[in-house]
């Protein structure tokens, strides 16, 4: 092949520069997507698509014809080649750090946790967080010799605005952790990546927005757990806000003269909504739960007090999601976290008080879904922030020799490992 | 000077296209503020604003030493050439079309508005906003002949969902309208320019985010008129929502058993902060108003039943911004339209009920201030707009030939003109 020169070669690069961010962005393709998404037509793709094959850029994973429906010739999907690039994405929960690593055609290659105590210093957590990755990376026989970005999400905002942080002194005040220093440094000189940190219930709101066949570019997040806590994704990017407090859906205020919440003020969604607020809202009505065990089984055995705390605390969230939709007009709001997991009936009452908030047209009104990932949420979120925001690799092949500038990463499909401590 | 080939050519040519775009999106700057909007070092950057200035294609409109504040030199403030594009910003309010035609450097050349009857029909208001550029044109002396974007405002959702629109007969539904067919297609054909089309809220609220020294890139914007209507600036850029609807901050509800609105539903903010929901409050309280001349009188005289109704509206809008706030962290809250200039009291309780829904410390807590820009807001947001979005001039000046290619624009000042029938 003549090696095409000057400006044809630049304008060649573009394109290709253009072919592999899709890629690397949104994993595996058919052309006609990828010709889509890049805005190129399908003969010039074409070309483009053939060369990055020939040098090993890229490669055939399989065809859609599992995918779609009817009738017509299955189309090939491309990918990037899975071995040129590794990306990592780590969950620090309040009682676990979870860590995946998936390859650049977003195949997942390891994947695993481990449990610390909520009063584990950020050191202890990372130091955690780091022997894992290695056992992982014995157990599967992977090496990570191609690591390309690591997206870590932290409990609480980040970045910690002002006036949060160590300096903090709120009694109770959990949600005001201390930012989580150097827990960026520690990874990025450990693996020699860029780092991006960003709070996990965010990064969960992305993994909801972009995971599965219906991704969307506007979606609203809400998590129901210990904490209330949200996401935004707008335009298909993440909301951070101006001071890094976008999202906190928990501390909308449902009932002014409500029960004092521990970021300071009366009555926010949290004090209803969040585990220790079903359960505090069950005793005021003589239903004494011990713990999220004893509320789920109480759920289970239809108890018309758990029952009815359920349904108010899902009326609450609805009227705050109401107000949230008619502001931001969102295609999709997701509801996870244990909470949401508990019935049925709390997304469809959530459903049901969201919709009497809105324009009486059907164009006003979202999706509303019940979470579809788990745990492992926040670690998919980090990942998919990388795949969006990494840079596209600095020395991609111009030949293929990128098996050569590897070393020890085994392309074979054993490789993959789950571990859970 | 001689002209450089191949790949060099094409770097050239990508920073100076960088250079003109920030300078076509944010009008005048210094070399400094070039260097840090485009990411080039001041050397490279003075090589490509010398070419520039030398072909003519950007000029030295004056020097920064009025805004800046303490000594130093003053910098010279660079501009594209002001003949070599014009831009133009279109409003159509409920009863007036308000024009504004910008050149490349971002100054006014003419102004001018319409009045028309709230139920003229879009055929008439685009025969009357086209009559009045014309006028503006020939009492200045000015021709359209580099026109390169027109941005139009429109009240009411846009772009229309589904289920608005001419087909909707929901009794007194103002805020349906029909959508504005062929006002598009109307500007287009006559200029043969580049037309976009928005929400006049949303329009005032990018105004408001990017005009005067404190522009910032997360705003959120509410208009308290007729009707009220809302806005959002995330990341720099108007939301638009997933079906078209984002920023109806006006009918979140606040009363649930309140007022029914002319939307359908009952108790939303604009039944208690709109001016015939402010007005119908005063007469529920015995003091009987008949228009808004009325209520600002009461108001200049401190009625209390006005006052107290007054405030009364702020505390609800307080509350919705409140949780709009807790959702988006902007860095600032506007509020405009004819009810916030009646007293500096309601933007003060806003405020002070605001800052009540928010966490505790400081950096949760955005600006709150009335707007800054009045009448004008949407048809300089729908400049703005087309500032930021239009393609850069596909055949910009590689010598200083622009002037030959427009005919008719004068170059002096005293071309500005502004009109009002």
């Amino acid at each position: 092949m003549q090696k095409p020169t000057g400006a044809h070669a630049l304008v060649r690069r573009t394109h290709e520069d253009r072919v592999l961010r899709a890629l690397q962005a949104n994993g595996a393709m058919s052309r006609g997507e990828i010709a889509a998404v890049v805005g190129l037509s399908r003969t010039t793709l074409s070309e483009i698509t053939g060369n990055l094959l020939q040098r090993g850029a890229i490669i055939v994973v399989d065809t859609d014809a599992a995918r779609r429906g009817g009738s017509g010739r299955p189309a090939e999907r491309l990918a990037l080649d899975p071995a040129s690039a590794q990306f990592m994405g780590v969950d620090f929960g309040h009682r676990r750090v979870h860590v995946v690593v998936a390859d650049a055609s977003h195949e997942i290659m390891v994947s695993g946790s481990v449990r610390y105590h909520d009063t584990a210093s950020w050191q202890t957590r990372t130091e955690l967080a780091l022997e894992l990755v290695d056992r992982l990376s014995s157990q599967a026989g992977v090496r990570y010799g191609a690591l390309q970005g690591i997206g870590i999400g932290v409990p609480g905002p980040y970045p910690a605005p002002e006036g949060l942080g160590r300096s903090h002194s709120a009694p109770g005040a959990t949600i005001l952790r201390p930012a989580p220093d150097g827990v960026d440094v520690a990874f990025a000189e450990r693996f020699d990546a860029p780092v991006i940190v960003d709070n996990n219930t965010r990064l969960a709101a992305l993994a909801e927005a972009i995971t599965g066949a219906g991704s969307v570019a506007d979606l609203l997040y809400v998590r129901l757990a210990d904490g209330v806590g949200g996401g935004l994704v707008i335009g298909g990017q993440l909301v951070t806000g101006s001071t890094g407090l976008a999202g906190e859906l928990g501390h909308v205020t449902v009932e002014p003269v409500g029960r004092p919440c521990r970021c300071g003020k009366r009555g926010c969604l949290e004090t209803v909504a969040s585990v220790p607020g079903i359960l505090a809202t069950c005793w005021e009505f003589g239903l004494r739960l011990d713990g999220p065990a004893a509320l789920a089984d109480a759920v289970a055995r239809q108890h018309p007090v758990a029952e009815r705390v359920l349904r108010e605390a899902a009326a609450a969230l609805g009227r705050v999601l109401g107000a949230a939709t008619m502001t931001l007009n969102p295609a999709k709001v997701v509801i996870g976290g244990e909470i949401a997991r508990l019935s049925p009936v709390l997304v469809e009452q959530v459903a049901a008080t969201l919709a009497g908030e809105l324009f009486p047209i059907a164009a006003a009104g979202p999706l509303v879904e019940a979470a579809r990932l788990s745990d492992e949420d926040g670690a998919l979120g980090a990942l998919a922030a990388v795949f969006h925001n990494s840079p596209l690799l600095a020395k991609y092949p111009e030949t293929a020799d990128v098996k050569d500038r590897l070393d020890g990463s085994d392309p074979t499909p054993e490789r993959a490992a789950h571990v859970r401590s």
